[in-house]
């Protein structure tokens, strides 16, 4: 299987995250990415592409324009407002209740760089760093190249993306997401091809930007396995009642799920989300795969185990539809490239074995 | 002059806060109240009264309840939970971008208890502590005293409130604040006089939550000088074309000001507000009082002095209405206690000459 990969993540060096408060240590690191390519490219049966670029219009027929010019200026225009840290972390953060029941253009977005963070940001948690803007960038570049690839005829190709992106809502960034990798390539797909496209995100969390950007949208489904967000992050999306509006009623489907999640409820799960998609029309899907449900995961509760991962990449293929595959979450660093790997050989219907350095 | 205190507001023992992602030394101490109690008690002028218990009814008259369900159990659930630190705080905030074009339902209150406090937060800086509701109770009690004083009779009577309250709005605390005290007050005198009531809010940050409260409410007038929040917290409202709706339209006056106000800028700015509140109809002012605006406040960027606080309670008396005058912040304790000594005698016609051990 080709993979896309940029080096251009190794600048959005997150070493610290702020989390309930207090300053901890970062869960979204650079060597994420680097231990999936290394582990990919120790087998011969993954090649690497380089990204090619794409301009700005596939952002923001997803996003907010104002999203992609403050994520683009935000770090210069720390640096010279003389911001005291060398990351960007909202103040305060236009909480929805905060303007209840006045227009939507009293919620202002300031000059002041950390008040207009707080306009489009979710937490405190996702910095924004001198390279934030060009990996983010970079990222999305590398999920619109793996379009292009199986848009070219692949069958299935992966987009190394990091930051990831299934947090970012139309005109928010949070969650360690800026741009909304996984929602920019199902709108490309779509207008690409003219079909119907499927997301199925697999990440621990559930996928609350994408929710938001196609709940209105009948032509993209969105189809998402994650913890219940009544005990887990992000708290606000992910009941299983919600199932889109207008043109989308019935184009969204949650399966929230308990902690403690093995692999047989987990592959439960999963057939039903796959059945979903099944009934879907369009020739793709767009993967956002995570794996913060792996066992080990600092962050996550559930309890799978690597060899689920091949399965569960196996009965995806299954399907018989292309397939986008886009990297999300997952934040066990030890074992994050034998399950990426597990995961995409049972995607192309190769037999998984872990390999012995892993 | 007589002034309302509560020894409860001890039990909300800030001791850090969390910042632009740091977690860094506390603004908003006990000192703050102590340091003003006992510079007025060692004037012969004033005399300390003990807060009356006022139940839940005159909060819900302008909260949410469940915003105040919400404060009531939170420390106890986060025990329950097993939260990890002595404080809580959000991890994640519902920014009103995340839900955009989704029903009001969408935005749902989580179950696990950071997830529950971004539901109500504006902020990571307000820290929820075990004995933050008992204070933010007798802060509520101690502002209805102080309208029980004046409503009895007394021209002018001063509420020590801390917690202080201008940035919580209906559904939402943030800024330091959990329960807006003076529009709980401004509105127990609406509904005991049935006439008109003006707000004086002269804190250095603008009261988002008391605008927010009354935006639509032609009965309360509410008028702020504060720094402009295009540079300045809460950042999200306090422009000056800011004019309430509806029934407010005309009953909210913000008058943002630059970096560096001195006292002669100030004192102009003033008597802008005072005009208007000259030509409102009703007999009570609820006087948000904040010493943010002193020149040596570590968070404040305006030049005022001593002295001009002294000026600026004689000309607010000199409308010749009612004073309830209810603490909001100001945060250079060294001198807090002066400050507000000068602000209360100029408002009882005194004259004023700073203590020697001050």
């Amino acid at each position: 299987m080709r993979f896309v990969y940029s080096p251009l993540h190794l600048g959005h060096d997150i070493r610290t995250q702020t989390i309930l408060g207090v300053q901890v240590a970062a869960n979204e690191v650079a060597e994420r990415a680097e231990t999936i390519r290394s582990t990919l490219l120790a087998d011969r049966g993954f090649e690497a592409v380089v990204p090619a670029t794409h301009g700005p219009e596939p952002i923001t027929a997803v996003h907010d324009p104002g999203l992609l010019r403050f994520l683009e200026e935000a770090w210069d225009e720390a640096v010279r407002q003389g911001h005291p840290y060398d990351f960007l972390a909202p103040e305060t953060i236009t909480n929805a209740a905060a303007t209840e029941g006045m227009p939507a253009s009293a919620r202002r977005e300031a000059t002041k760089i950390d008040g207009r963070a707080g306009y489009w940001a979710l937490d405190t948690s996702t910095y924004i760093l001198e390279g934030t803007y060009a990996a983010a960038r970079a990222a999305v570049d590398v999920a619109l190249t793996t379009v292009d690839l199986v848009l070219g005829g692949e069958r299935a190709a992966y987009g190394l993306c990091r930051p990831p992106g299934h947090h970012a809502a139309r005109g928010m960034y949070g969650g360690f997401c800026y741009f909304n990798n996984a929602a920019i390539a199902a709108e490309a797909v779509a207008r690409a091809t003219g079909e119907h496209v499927s997301i199925l995100d697999v990440d621990f969390h559930h996928g609350n930007g994408t929710e938001q950007i196609f709940w209105r949208r009948g032509d993209v489904l969105y189809v998402s396995l994650h913890a219940h967000p009544d005990r887990q992050y992000p708290y606000l999306l992910g009941w299983e009642d919600e199932g889109g509006e207008g043109d989308g009623a019935g184009a969204n489907l949650n399966i929230p799920l308990p902690a403690g999640t093995d692999d047989e409820a987990y592959l439960a799960a999963l057939d039903r989300g796959l059945a979903r998609i099944a009934d879907e029309p369009g020739d793709v899907v767009v993967v956002s795969l995570g794996f913060d449900t792996y066992g080990k995961d600092p962050i996550g509760d559930f309890a799978l185990t690597t060899p689920v991962y091949h399965e569960c990449g196996r009965r995806t293929a299954a399907l018989g539809k292309r397939l986008v595959i886009l990297q999300e979450g997952g934040y066990h660093v030890g074992d994050l490239g034998e399950n990426a790997r597990a995961w995409l050989r049972g995607a192309e219907g190769r037999r998984y074995q872990r390999s012995r350095a892993g």
